[in-house]
């Protein structure tokens, strides 16, 4: 694992940005230079050297899609006025909207053209994969956008919203190894369901550190998600299962425009610990983890492998930033 | 050419937007079916036809083009705080930023994706010169936001902005038309520097009509780059020649931000008209002009194609729209 991070992050490190214009190009050095757990080029590593793949030839493509997944995170921060990404200001803050739009576009004409340097015989279908999961990350984008303003979201449509934001890319990424891997379409099949639970999983965990993490590990502010009126599982199923006193406080909370940071988000993490919506929420993401399980255990790889990738599934459960 | 325009409108009329959700695919409906010139997808297909090309192979590609050429628009209205566009309200304007935003992203990758439609044997030739195109413009866009601030901008700067922004894109139709047709190198590359050419000649045809157009058949405002001081050959070379009092006043309009433009307009024009400069702006067009015909006797081709590439440019020559 530490293995293939170092070669990711060298790979990212020798991406070559022309000095000028700096506002478009200093942006993109700047924001693949924050780091973060590069999980989506990791995915396509692992998977392509549990089939016995070559992982050199692995690397470019798994490099863009590291550079397409910081690109849609630059997009959102401007879209979500987010001011904070792993723990720096975002480029809308530094710089400006036009340079985040801008910048942000060139990434994501950058990342194709790591994608196109997929080997020969596999470069159509991988370009393929690729765009046709950025055409449902943009989806899932536009439902949370749209679920902001409604009230009536239900927690299949939530779900179906964070497979297409988060899911698929992490199972493209998993699908783009094992491609490269040149397995046949029954495991490159099976590997996209492997990330895309464990995209599931992710973001569950995200939510929950959004009410239980803490600050300074997880590198944003604690409670966005409340003070937003996010619909994640949390919020959904507390509308689904307050009663009585619990049912009118979080109703007077969503209702209330002006409310201070520091009493609506202890009084709403008060209800979702009162109704045990952290075990309920923990419960789906013990499930998704026994489905990666039984995933992993169809596809014939070396036990090295099959357990780098439950330590992975573990280390998911538990991550705390 | 009327043949072209047909099959290229009734392809972008085929593309596939699903219905939801709507605030994503809408927009992109809208841009592509505000019509415009599709000069990119036609240069593509006639460069191909000219070189005894198939041109029903070139015609995806061609449109992967023109939906690029779109994406660039809209998201480019939005960094220009632009309202209108091609008569109708700009996307920014009808709906907002973030469906801007993200509907162009969404255009982008489909763009990539009918790029990628091109036959196998040229798939990664024409998606690798697509990809440098798209960087270049971005380039070109960041310059000319970069001069907006600047009062230093030289002749030459504005050249190589307008050949970044707007040439390389008409030069990467004419050139992927030619790879498309099979054609070696040294005419690619010719037809490169036909389709750059053009695009220069484009642009100053563009910065003429914003002072001396017709608001309604131009489908813009007239004089919008007078009031933004935007730094046009016109007003470069203005600053360059303007001496005693016109030099005093296109000073004083250039540093009065209270203008109103009904006033600022009519003035800077006259100056512009005293010094002549709508005459040497042609003359470079007419320079350039000469240039494309030149390269155009040096690449085989029939009479027929050659005159439809001269009438082509005597009519951007000649265009008011």
């Amino acid at each position: 694992m530490k293995n293939y991070l170092d070669k990711i992050n060298a790979a990212i490190a020798a991406i070559n940005y022309p000095a000028r214009p700096a506002d478009l190009y200093e942006p993109i050095a700047y924001t693949m230079n924050l780091g973060g757990k590069r999980l989506r080029p990791r995915l396509v590593l692992m998977t392509c050297e549990a089939l016995g793949g070559d992982v050199d030839q692995a690397l470019l493509p798994a490099v863009g899609l590291e550079l397409f997944h910081n690109f849609t995170l630059l997009h959102d921060d401007v879209m979500d006025r987010a001011d904070v990404r792993r723990g720096k200001p975002t480029v809308h803050c530094r710089w400006n909207d036009n340079v985040a739009i801008l910048s942000g576009d060139a990434m994501l004409t950058m990342a194709t053209q790591y994608i196109a340097k997929a080997p020969a015989r596999h470069a159509a279908v991988v370009m393929d994969l690729y765009n046709r999961t950025a055409m449902e990350i943009y989806e899932g984008q536009q439902w949370d956008m749209d679920f902001e303003h409604r009230s009536d979201v239900s927690a299949d449509q939530y779900l179906e919203m964070i497979r297409l934001k988060t899911s698929v890319l992490l199972g493209c990424a998993c699908k783009m190894g094992a491609i490269l891997a040149d397995a046949p379409a029954v495991v490159t099949d099976k590997f996209y369901r492997v990330g895309e639970q464990l995209g599931l999983m992710f973001q569950m965990q995200d939510d929950l550190l959004d009410v239980w993490g803490d600050a300074v590990t997880f590198g944003k502010e604690i409670g966005g998600d409340i003070m937003n009126n996010k619909k994640t599982f949390l919020l959904i199923d507390a509308m689904a299962q307050a009663t009585g006193d619990d049912a009118l406080e979080l109703n007077r909370w969503l209702h209330d425009s002006e409310a201070l940071r520091d009493m609506k988000v202890p009084a709403v993490t008060a209800i979702y610990e009162r109704l045990g919506l952290r075990e309920q929420l923990e419960a789906r993401m013990n499930t998704l983890a026994g489905e990666v399980k039984t995933l992993l255990d169809e596809i014939a790889m070396s036990d090295e492998a099959r357990s780098a990738f439950i330590s992975l599934v573990d280390n998911l459960l538990h991550r705390n930033k």
